[in-house]
């Protein structure tokens, strides 16, 4: 049992995060949201009590802090009472922000992997190149660590296990399917923060595939796909988060993400990349000034959480997960749809945002109610799934699944 | 008659002119160049003695130099000696370089109207907010000052010119189609300074219709010519300098710039326009960092100095020119073709530079020969034609006319 959250970072998720820790208040405590700009922080807060979200009278402070400075990060969590971060922030933060939460014994929680602002598409496992570091030293100290709580990686690892769980006996192939069909009506913008989004796909594409690591690049893969309420959907093998754990735990299946992807997209991105606009080393101007290409492509783009105001349409993400039940070739799929303007209407972020944040709240409930509180470092499929699916379906991302059988039921 | 040149810039351009330069030192005399930056200088004198492109002994020598400071131009003019400065350069120095012309004597020749760094696609005739300024105190002081002596604008200039000394009572039309059926084998490059190349897309297209400036987007108006050599060809209506002066000089014609694209270039043109890559306003990256996207764009992209080895294939640019003679409606074609290849062969660079240097150098014979040093400010079109056009033949750009009998002559 754990309460008081603090939440690091104020972007498009952080809104999200913070308006759905609010909506319950009453198991979370105390609630922190910090960032480099306090502005922003405040900006949160005061959608959410614009929203009247806070489900009982409570605490909700902004706070400046540098998530790169450890002791900083730290010092706060010591002052606001924190047991519980959610890390939201940039992906360069999750080691500093980790190393405050086993230094000060709070339990961590983020959505998306560490990556190091130089290096792009590192050595597989992923996980291996960082937190799973960590693994050792959290089991000692007793610190529960949740990585990659968000959809994608965190519900689809949940859907994974779900399946593996209640359908199958061996599990042989997990391809998780990411559709967002919605529109922002931008001439281009990406859905979350493009730094990271862009970084996603430049490098190699990484999927487990017989045992072993498969290389691809970008958009060299692609697949029709036949989804519920989206339809038929084109997506591409990409390289993501959650491959790096399931291929760990389920090194006996064929694991691959696959990512939707409309012909505009792609011909945006092959340009930039082509260009060399997309790099994360520097160049030099004419005039002498060193500037990252990707930084200054992200400073165009629209910021992903100005979309949300205008942002129609829905998503689909799911797992097509097959194996064998009782020595038959079995296949279920378990999924999400979600609705952008629902959302906003809700939280005033858009879908992207919206099912990348709900989780990691559901997880900080797993976490204060103890289910998940585990004083260890766990990947989302390590934990027992149908509770958390539950619980995100009572916070707002009900899950469904196609069983076996072709019927289509409710989570 | 005047000797001695400074040439100012040490691009593609400034290579050519150093080579052509050197080829007629006899009447030339000393030849200086400089840039921001002596090493590029010296490069360039390098690469004319190891062709021994020098005609007689004699001096070439790099000089550094802030070309933004007409002090220090002036100056160097001094220190120099030089009579004849061609200033081949970034567009943006082309008023503190004349302005150290105008206070040392010494005749002006450039290749490109002046920009403001700050602004795109001023009010029409652009040369009226910088150039033309000075023209009363260029002839004042009797100061030759030759405005726009490159390929486009220039020769292009001097092809209206001769069209109507030569062929026509009145000129109703003056189409200049620009096509470069060359390739340099890279995903995507400019053959000119990536900085100016699209600030020239990036704004109104002024053409000079009906007696009034008629304004059109970029790629809003395309035409397919059938062209000597390079054959059928689709170019769009375009901004560019020669329209602003021929405008002026031949206002009852219709003057229209014609530029070939091919569909890859309108496409990552449209993208990186569209996305806001091409601004010259500066923007602040998530770090704070105020940098201007163009200029990042620019850093990206091939020096287009470095397109010259592999470069293959030919450009066509001419001057449709229409008109009335003996009261009947008559058109000539009057045209060049150049090889890229050929043009690297002789002077080390492609042949966009090759065609744009070139005629500078021309102009700069026929200032130190006297036939063009005028005491006065001109635009090409404004001299006499002929006599230049067989000059810039002799130097390496032959030029043709298909006169309208349909019967295709040298000049």
């Amino acid at each position: 049992m754990k309460k008081n959250v603090l939440i690091i970072g104020a972007g498009g998720v952080a809104q999200v995060v913070a308006h759905k820790c609010a909506q319950s208040n009453d198991i979370l405590g105390d609630l922190h949201i910090a960032s480099r700009t306090k502005a922003k922080c405040d900006a949160i807060i005061a959608s959410v009590h614009e929203k009247k979200a806070m489900k009982v009278p409570g605490t909700f402070e902004g706070h400046a802090v540098d998530a790169m400075d450890s002791a900083a990060v730290a010092a706060l969590i010591r002052k606001t009472g924190a047991e519980i971060v959610i890390n939201v922030g940039s992906s360069f933060v999750n080691m500093t922000v980790m190393d405050a939460c086993i230094e000060t014994g709070a339990a961590y929680i983020d959505t998306a992997i560490h990556e190091d602002p130089a290096k792009i598409c590192e050595i597989p496992p992923w996980y291996g190149n960082y937190e799973w570091k960590k693994r050792e030293l959290c089991a000692e100290k007793g610190v529960t660590v949740i990585l990659g709580a968000g959809f994608d990686p965190g519900v689809v690892n949940a859907y994974a296990r779900f399946a593996a769980d209640e359908y199958l006996d061996t599990v042989t192939a997990i391809d998780i399917v990411d559709i967002n069909a919605g529109s922002h009506g931008r001439y281009f913008a990406t859905n979350f923060d493009p730094e990271i989004n862009f970084r996603e796909f430049t490098g190699t594409v990484y999927s487990w595939q017989g045992g072993k690591w498969q290389e691809n690049a970008m958009f060299e893969v692609g697949k029709e796909w036949d989804l519920p309420v989206v339809g038929k959907q084109k997506a591409y093998l990409s390289g993501h988060d959650e491959v790096h754990s399931l291929s760990a735990n389920y090194p006996q299946a064929d694991v691959r993400f696959w990512m939707g992807f409309g012909d505009h997209y792609i011909n945006v991105f092959t340009v930039l990349k082509n260009l060399g606009l997309l790099s994360e080393q520097p160049v030099k101007t004419a005039e002498g000034l060193e500037v990252v290409p990707l930084k200054v492509v992200k400073a165009v783009l629209p910021d992903p959480a100005s979309l949300a105001p205008n942002y129609t349409g829905k998503t689909c993400i799911g797992d097509y997960v097959k194996g064998l039940k009782d020595g038959k070739e079995t296949e279920v799929f378990v999924y999400n749809v979600a609705d952008h303007k629902e959302a906003y209407e809700e939280v005033g972020s858009q879908g992207i945002s919206y099912t990348a944040g709900v989780p990691a709240v559901a997880a900080a409930l797993m976490v204060a109610e103890g289910t998940w509180d585990v004083h260890r470092m766990a990947n989302v499929e390590e934990l027992p799934a149908r509770p958390f699916l539950e619980r995100l379906g009572k916070i707002g991302l009900p899950s469904r699944v196609i069983g076996p059988d072709g019927v289509d039921v409710a989570i």
